[in-house]
């Protein structure tokens, strides 16, 4: 690893893959192929945007650990990742996007080789990057294993974070305070929904406090007017309006860690809708952030936040919020826990959520959000964005 | 379809859909399930950040088409698509992420209702987003289907671009020659790489003489000095030096069309071996761009490129090149062909290509590309940005 790319200790990279194989030998497997470019980082350090191809971790639990990824991707893991340079392992280039060879039978043959290919192996059957293709290539190429679908197990022990973890959330955390700032001094009237987005990519790559910014796993999430009704819509050259709303999802980002932070922005005279839904919405916060603590589970944050919306007349038939933390495009959520009324997962201290109170109405939407670590006296906020309905 | 949102014509969607429908009778397929966000956006419209959820477009040789995701996102699909709502069909929330149901157990269920549940059913089982549990999921619900791989049937249909898709390419071509015009302006030594990726990203949202900037599917990817050796790292906020070289893989954006172009920049002055392999990889551009016509196949220019850089004493082993167009995160490639000596696609008039001649050597690396439309009487650049070792 080069000394420029190490955000961690050796020892804390050890210790995530001790908690691993433990995990592993819990749920009855000896390999697992993971493939989630996040989990691959948390194992071993690798940061490159090479999850275009197929690349993936392999560990066993009886102590083998080695990347796996297209011949020009092996510099960048013996740059960002303590690996000996004989468990970088690539398959040649005319494996890449090839409709006759895939990169998981050049594995299977190196799977024979390390007489992996007898073994019990856990894959990320819905995990990102994972495809159906690579999973046939391997039960046509490795018929003496036994395949279990082991999706979260590594997902699942990113969920409590270490100090520097949440170290690098609150540098985030910098960054989309930042951000704010930058949005609240820049968007007015007149201006093209691109040129504000060129201002939040600005503030976020810039960073904010000596902090540097990294990129997002979402790119800026702005629904302005009526579009405000859809959530996941991008930006095009249209302006921005007097008297008109807009929500904002933005995160900023440390060393690939996210912080997350949702506001809904007025230009203008808000209507009362704005201004009612803005009170309710901060009960929802203030009650929530008290709940996260050790104890509590997801089910009861997510029913004490439609209760409350109930007594103002409101109501959200979608989650409220899901674990954050490490991530890669295309998402910033963990894809283990999320806040809604079935959830009975009980929370523990360090867990990290984007507490998540979003509505989206018929042609409109209204969206303020916070990061929170999960403390022993109650949530603590990863951010310090001013929590209102921001006017301008 | 909000009239702000439309980029082509309906004529232009129908004709893609018929083009699809015909490749479909020519594969024996009678419906597609179709993930890649960018084969959902080019056979209907829709463009929403919402591929991190399972969501795909269904179509039918027998005339349905309708598209099928998690029921928070379907306003965006009434917004950017001209399907009718009753074409618009979406999935409760409690199948987002949960281990014990999968949004394609309930689009089973659609398959039954409407009676698609006894085809021959084409997969992207290699393309982004459609995992191993997808498909399997699919499998059990659907034990009356026959499935068949069709993973490049719809990015197949893609390869040759309309007049407007030139049109929006050219388009994003202006703004990545905006882009460079802005590193030429800021880079400078003691400027850290994040502020540099700050700036290119100002200039690539903001865009270029009237062409507002879209999102890319790669972030800026930025490879400083020695780790120039390594092709995929992204930014941390390390300085850049005086007398260093640095590769910049960068694209403009327009209406998700890209246009890539990657340079080298450096800060001082160049060591000969900088200049040496500018004038090879000029040479090998020059050639090229003059093979890029219809009737000439990649293997042809694949090979071409490898015979001048033997000439000069340079080898490059992975493929020079794919072809470009509308696309998403985590590519901007179509997947489908590539510019290697085993593929002999034949060049059609308005394929688009990224041709990519970089080399990555142990402690240093050169990228300079050019993206090209294929004409009757050679390619024809995309954009227009200096074609030369940037010296700053």
């Amino acid at each position: 690893m080069l000394d420029s790319r190490r955000k961690f200790e050796s020892s804390e990279f050890t210790s995530r893959q001790d908690k691993t194989r433990k995990a592993m030998t819990e749920s009855g497997v000896e390999v697992m192929i993971v493939y989630d470019p996040a989990n691959m980082n948390w194992l071993t350090g690798y940061d490159c945007w090479s999850f275009y191809v197929h690349q993936c971790v392999i560990i066993t639990t009886n102590g083998e650990l080695f990347w796996y990824g297209r011949g020009i991707d092996a510099k960048g893991a013996e740059f960002t990742t303590d690996l000996d340079i004989s468990n970088i392992l690539s398959y040649p280039d005319e494996y890449v996007m090839s409709p006759d060879r895939h990169p998981m039978e050049f594995l299977a043959g190196i799977f024979k080789e390390k007489s992996l290919n007898k073994k019990r192996i856990g894959l990320e059957k819905d995990n990102y990057y994972f495809s159906a293709r690579a999973a046939e290539s391997l039960y046509r190429c490795l018929p003496d294993s036994t395949f279990i679908d082991q999706t979260g197990l590594v997902n699942w022990q990113r969920a409590v974070k270490s100090e520097t973890e949440i170290t690098y959330m609150k540098r985030a955390g910098k960054v989309i305070e930042g951000v704010y700032e930058r949005v609240m001094k820049v968007a007015e009237p007149g201006m093209r929904k691109n040129d504000l987005v060129a201002e939040i990519m600005h503030a976020g790559a810039q960073g904010n406090q000596g902090h540097y910014g990294d990129y997002t796993s979402f790119v800026p999430l702005i629904g302005v007017g009526e579009e405000a009704a859809a959530c996941h819509m991008t930006w095009n050259d249209q302006p921005l309006n007097n008297n008109e709303g807009m929500f904002l999802e933005l995160a900023g980002a440390y060393a690939r860690y996210h912080c997350p932070c949702s506001r809904t922005l007025y230009l203008g005279s808000p209507p009362q809708q704005y201004l009612d839904l803005e009170k309710v919405i901060n009960e929802c916060i203030e009650n929530a952030i008290e709940m996260f603590k050790p104890g509590n589970t997801c089910a009861q944050i997510s029913d004490n936040f439609t209760a409350t919306l109930k007594k103002y007349g409101y109501e959200k038939s979608n989650r409220c919020g899901y674990p954050i933390g490490l991530s890669y495009p295309p998402d910033w959520g963990e894809r283990t826990m999320s806040l809604r009324g079935t959830d009975d997962t009980v929370l523990e201290e360090n867990m990290t959520f984007h507490f998540m109170p979003a509505i989206w109405f018929e042609d409109w939407g209204f969206e303020m959000t916070e990061s929170v670590r999960v403390g022993t006296a109650g949530g603590e906020c990863l951010s310090n964005v001013p929590r209102k309905l921001l006017i301008k």
